[in-house]
């Protein structure tokens, strides 16, 4: 079978004006980009009746598969289905289990239909119907002079829905191809130093391809490839995957994980161990990133943000002698906060972190200066680092909590905990 | 003078899979929506000669400004320039100081220099050139055959700066109009209603434009006006702004600002009062959401995570009976947490939360039971809120957070404490 050329058509003003992303493309290509199927182009057009159509004409002229993302609302500007029918010389019918759906839903909410209301409910002749779970309009599907369309609303919980739900099963079913993607999470090796080591093999890849992502110190890199089936496309990615990752070593923290949270999640809670920590600089941020993961409670078990030197003495009873004669952003009151928490918790491990995330610095220490450590019964560790003076605080609050995450991962995978940053 | 047809042409094989979201198309829009200029489509293509060059033709048919983004790099698959310059009949020139430039960066990193970088420092003959003080690919404008073009790098932080900074002021100079919009902030009342409050009055408005986005009850209402100038814009806006802040009332807590922590922010520093917090549920994030903000420990003294019962009763010293007795999602804990940790570090202010967020419940109380507290010199006030059996853990945290920021905001302006959620 040839492979099908796809463009993806979003209709709204609120796209054109810069209000929000078109993420629904975003969602729609991802999904399709693994059953195999190539889209070719997104074109972004306004609710105005010509341009529209002229978008729609061009796709016709140009693709296989056409798919629509917004325009199927109830008010006058919601055209989609009108021009998109007309493009293709089908009337529009009157769909009566949709319009039943939505004038009980109307006479719940609002108590009058309107005739754009009405609307919503006229459907292209010969249409398959989506029904709409996640919202009102319902979307739809057809097939006509040698090309498929599928009409799916904008909203993006819908938009992703619907087309997950109704278009992905009937639009895998006509592809041949299947693409398997893997990802390789890394903590600790730069961006360019990751390029250093790839590149020479990245550039004569076709399929597998790899490619890498890294934002606040955390790499991600994924390895696809195409195949006419699962095991196969398996297949072709392990060698590589095995390669990669012994070419990388041990800032590796995992495969097919969101981030380093995950990874300490999964390490403390095959080991039955807990943690707490003591934030200063992140602010709650290692707690709230940790506590994210549903299931938390059972390996976390209570943290302190002390933002202000008192608060380190009270919370924690860090000596106030010691903040005096080494300020708060130093090795010894990290060492104190990891050590204080761990023993007020009675957790396994107790992290701290301190240090000056911005905008101004303390006229001791430059923006960046961090402190962190990590208790257990091993004893205590602290690790200085100089995150950079010129980033700005939403990234040393992140790189910051990304550290302390991969230090628990080395201390409990048995791994030298190291600055990473600084190599 | 006549309005400026635009369009942004995004090249990238990752935006076609879904890897990323057309960020750069959407920057570029809300950039030049401000001064007044008309997008009239986004357009993403891959990494491929023909179809790039079709979309390059199709827009200069179209439109009187064509944007490129992506495609300027060093790779073999980097085409952006060759294909436009093409498409505009113009030669590509090498320029010796973009040349010098990447020459010393390359020399400095990687000390080998390949035909591929080379090409970065050619350019369409006869333009102004955009030097990229946040990466290594230049960009570059040029008029032609009454067309005006500009291309701009990829990555979104390159793409957003530089357009700034080379682009909008040159192109604001072509506009006659001049866009204003402002922000009305409001925390607890539902879209539905204020749709209905709404609706007769925004849909009959042309200049000045209302539109409602909402997220977990947190919405913003934007007012924009297109006028000559800008004071004539602020003055189309000042009347619709007031008429629609009395309508809404005091579920409105600011203008033009981006979350409720801001004008929290805004009042503690007005009347240099402190805080604290006991989160349970919310995980830290209460605490994360107020020091993301610059200054914040000037007005954050500090909080716990207790996120176990044990920890509840350790940090913040709440009677093991209570928690027994009552458990610790519950009116009575909510209350002692609050008050515990307003005494325990001094603040002028304590709140606490703690309930379910989910995915699993306690087998007492349903999913979206939330227990928020104040404490204040004037006693300490709990609300319990049911934020919904069938949200996700995501949204009853988050909402549980605008929540109790909300209830400081009413405290500090001497509103009422209520329950916006059961309205």
């Amino acid at each position: 079978m040839k492979p099908l050329k796809t463009e993806i058509i979003s209709v709204g003003t609120e796209l054109l004006l810069g209000q929000i992303a078109n993420t629904d493309a975003q969602d729609i290509s991802l999904m399709l980009s693994e059953i195999g199927i190539d889209v070719y182009y997104h074109t972004v057009v306004g609710d105005n009746p010509e341009r529209l159509r002229d978008c729609i004409l061009t796709a016709k002229n140009r693709v296989d598969v056409i798919i629509t993302t917004g325009g199927l609302g109830p008010t006058y500007d919601d055209l989609t289905k009108q021009i998109v029918a007309d493009c293709f010389g089908l009337p529009l019918i009157e769909n009566k289990i949709e319009k039943q759906f939505l004038y009980d839903y109307i006479t719940n909410v609002h108590s009058e239909i309107s005739d754009n209301n009405y609307q919503q409910s006229l459907i292209p002749e010969g249409s398959t119907i989506f029904h709409n779970k996640w919202g009102t309009a319902p979307g739809c599907a057809f097939r006509k002079d040698g090309k498929i369309v599928i009409m799916i609303p904008g909203p993006p919980r819908e938009a992703r829905n619907m087309f997950k739900e109704y278009a992905l099963p009937f639009l895998a079913s006509l592809s041949d191809n299947i693409i398997v993607s893997h990802e390789i999470r890394i903590f600790g090796t730069s961006e360019s130093r990751l390029d250093n080591i790839l590149r020479p093999r990245m550039s004569q890849m076709t399929n597998p391809t790899m490619a890498p992502y890294a934002k606040e110190a955390d790499c991600l890199l994924r390895i696809t490839a195409k195949a006419n089936s699962k095991e196969k496309a398996e297949e072709m990615i392990k060698p590589v995957m095995r390669e990669t990752m012994n070419e990388i070593g041990d800032t590796v923290y995992g495969v097919d994980i969101p981030n380093l949270e995950s990874r300490v999640y999964q390490l403390l809670s095959e080991k039955r161990m807990t943690f707490s920590c003591a934030e200063s600089c992140t602010g709650g941020d290692i707690a709230k990133r940790f506590t994210d993961i549903p299931g938390a409670s059972q390996f976390f078990v209570g943290g302190v943000v002390t933002y202000t030197d008192e608060m380190k003495e009270k919370l924690l009873g860090i000596p106030p002698d010691l903040l005096k004669e080494k300020s708060a952003v130093s090795r010894e009151v990290a060492f104190q906060m990891a050590k204080r928490i761990k023993e007020i918790t009675s957790s396994d491990i107790g992290v701290s972190v301190t240090g000056l995330a911005g905008p101004t610095d303390d006229g001791i220490h430059e923006i960046g200066t961090v402190f962190t450590a990590i208790a257990s019964k091993d004893g205590c560790e602290v690790v200085g680092l100089k995150l950079g003076k010129d980033r700005n605080r939403e990234y040393i609050r992140r790189a910051s909590g990304n550290f302390v995450f991969d230090m628990i991962r080395r201390y409990l995978t048995g791994l030298p905990i190291v600055d990473v940053f600084s190599r």
